[in-house]
């Protein structure tokens, strides 16, 4: 087992839904493949931008197998599974296991806010019942918990607890992590405005759905870092960066799903109470990605 | 139909679960007559008290007809139905109204943040397919959306949202609501700690878990505020409050099952990853409720 | 001495300008006098409506004399003497001690965030110079220090120090210090929009601009809660609450000016960088004193 | 006339106090004269390390006239010279220039939350009186007001507002100075922790106390990233960041008094009520500077 299977860009599918507003899986497969195929590093499904909490058990499950299918081991995949209860996120990971998944990912989901005792519980507890390694991830926006640099130390305690995830928005945490933490352990940047700043604070990789719209700008500004370019890494980091911080305003499933409209694609439906973004706001992501691509689109 | 079924002290049972963290339906029944036969005006199930999103669907329905059955009319039921799914919703507040409820509460849960047309659509959608009225909740600690005042306006334009439950726990907000809605709009306090100034305020009504453990206190303040005995108000609300700030600081379900120990009364076990108070702060509670009640407690 | 000199409405005057931006000293006794007649309970010159960090020792010093010679001991007053060294803050309060003032107000000003132990010897520093009783002042959002509930018992170990102003906008700080502190402790209010919750929290005094305003308004809400009648209180309470927060939200000083202005007071000009509320506000400003006072404005 | 005279290092001085507390103006140059002979591309006295708003009039304008005098010319200088009342920061702005200063920084101060408007007539007032560049200075945490990019933008229209100093905290700020105001405006970090990011972000300089006991280290980082070197630039920053964190955290002028100390050099006093660190906060800033220099300290 590779206890840190992935590295560069992650890429995050969004999980489309037909005009019943139920899941689309052929449309599903059809998004993922250009994600492959678009050079990212590994494939992510059901994290926020797949709206992984608004899909029922089955739904989840369909989609994590027909991930593992269509990646068929091109590249290494990381399959959300929180959820609130410890029983359910078990069951969730034992089954991407048995799937195929190379990692899971798990984040603290809490409607009351969970102890730090209680969230090393639950890990601990998931952890235990699994065998391939697992992603910790901390995003108090969409949580509503901060995990603290002190409670990602005790995390990573746990065996097979072997990544971060970052996406506080706040440089600082990473400077914490490899700092704190040794230049061994491996944390992602999960905030996309960060990209950069994040790079060059040693990040392994950067979990992000912005390959879905420009994945050579993500895969280019990753190599630039590799390479010690950093005039390049600023230029292509500064191309890109209003169309970051768009997709994050906006919403990513909303925002991912209105940008593949307008290059031609298909994305399906969102699932209510989501909606689509405004007709303005589309104009707004057509001009920002006219801007980068330096083409004009009809749609 | 009354359109505003609700005055007073509204009590929020807990969820009891058995020793396999399964839905202990007899105990729940037990929990919920204590309620109804201490006073309470109102009974709330499926609350953030009755830790609903911890539950299936199938437990939320026993649950449902479990209050009705046990309360039998007593004093009206309000029932918790929210879910991050517009359709969900739909389905919970269907359900409650078919099993009997007199209202149903509706928090706009949310792991992407809601536009306010998202929310007003998702509250318009459920609003259309019940006949019993609805109370919108706002409490941005759980569900992860402020909704603003703005907002609250435009929700009650909905027919049959006619009620408003802030917990906030800014005072102006009640101010607000009084002043801009008019004396005519019931609001309602579920922020315990306010329960004196939000009185004061106007508030028809307090949202609140603290009668699980000391019902007549709570039912005392309201009294004394109708009476216009504002010493009296002043006097109880201080007697109480170390024990509001308790409960909310610790989580309800933690700290009224700890509670309920305490008191001698059987509240069952609580659903991973939420854990027990530690010993340390079960000890502070005890102390708490002895200098409330002038007894000492052996548990 | 009396150690506890004030209860009920404070009034706060503003620091007039003539049209070099000199302090107006004769305009300045002339807002006093106002005050005085109209029913406040207790005057305090030199505050954050009385723009105290604006001005020069010098302007200090002529405004704490005038204040003491026109108030002439009709009520008793409250000079601040805050400042950033401790140096300047003990000239101030002898000086003001022995101008004949009732007793100082003290806010720990902070450019450098004070550790507790900083701001606890700071206060001992000027209490050990004089003999006249502190009031001790929080108001984050003006002196961008926080002192915690635990700090605010500290500072009143210290034996002059027998008054607290909370001006923090969050009722629970009241709470605290009437549970904690005990009945006998003096605390006043400083957040306007909380004027109600607060002597209903028992509160000894309301430290307030408003009075330049609307006097009989702010005198007969500490009436009414006084009388222990709780339903004119509350109708006392919205009646003035859009000019508590209208003042608050634009700031004491422009606020005033433009109130007293279009009540046909003279109230000078503002020393730059502040500048007079735009003709917008002061329209918003207009309509909400017509609404109070069933009046029609020219100006 | 140099617009924009400052790239790489500013250092910030402080300004050190005998046993009276007055300021000891030979001590003072002679810390001067350990900043610009140890490398740094500028000097800026008067700052928030110099605790500037806790001097006189008279002491300021000593302060300005010593460090031209020491510094000679042979790096430029940042006079500060902010005040909360635009008279006196003309007084001191117009002080500077004729004493020779290079430019000056101005941060708005407020007492009273300042509006744009009056934030930018205040800017233009000082601009039309001098003639050397200006460097306006965002700084929330010590001014109270933080100043949004529009706003940035809009005080760059001022003619001689040449510079812009962030200190945020937020590397997205810098990320849109840059992209919003071209790669010509110059903007310069103030936040220590933010060091490495905002230099690989495009800032033109950095504002810091740290060359205070730091230097070299400092001025490397500069180095490495103007090199292109991105791999040591990372260990440099890694290598200096608890040191950098920890004079943010403890307050400038108590922590870089505190490690001169520990260097064997004599930072002098504090002014009152600044006091020293603890000795347990002394005791961990010595082993952060043992952990950089690979040194064993005495003192």
């Amino acid at each position: 087992m590779n206890k840190v299977p992935f590295k560069g860009v992650i890429a995050y599918p969004i999980t489309p839904f037909d005009k019943d507003e139920k899941v689309d899986i052929y449309l599903f497969r059809k998004l993922l493949e250009r994600l492959v195929v678009s050079g990212s590093h590994g494939i992510a499904p059901l994290g926020s931008t797949g709206v992984l909490p608004y899909l029922t058990d089955e739904e989840k499950e369909a989609i994590t197998e027909a991930t593992i299918q269509q990646v068929a081991g091109r590249v290494p995949t990381l399959v959300g599974v929180s959820n609130l209860t410890t029983e359910k996120t078990i069951h969730h990971a034992k089954f991407a296991e048995n799937a195929g998944a190379d990692a899971v990912m798990i984040i603290p989901m809490s409607y009351w806010q969970l102890t730090d005792d209680e969230i090393v519980a639950h890990y601990d507890a998931v952890a235990s019942k699994i065998s391939i390694p697992i992603m910790a991830y901390n995003n108090p926006a969409t949580s509503g918990v901060d995990m603290s640099p002190a409670l990602l130390k005790r995390l990573l305690e746990i065996p097979n607890v072997t990544m971060i995830k970052e996406s506080s928005g706040d440089i600082q945490r990473m400077h914490y992590l490899r700092k704190e933490l040794g230049e061994n352990v491996a944390f992602y940047n999960g905030s996309n405005p960060l990209a950069l700043a994040a790079f060059v604070a040693g990040a392994n990789g950067w979990c992000t759905a912005a390959p879905n719209l420009i994945p050579e700008l993500n895969v280019d500004l990753y190599n630039a870092v590799q390479n010690n370019d950093l005039e390049n890494a600023q230029n292509l980091f500064y191309k890109q960066i209003d169309l970051l911080k768009f997709i994050v305003a906006k919403g990513l499933p909303r925002a991912i799903k209105a940008g593949l409209h307008i290059l031609g694609e298909d994305g399906g439906q969102l699932r209510s109470p989501l909606k689509p973004l405004s007709s303005q706001e589309s104009s707004e992501l057509k001009e920002i990605l006219s801007t980068i691509t330096d083409k004009v689109y009809q749609s």
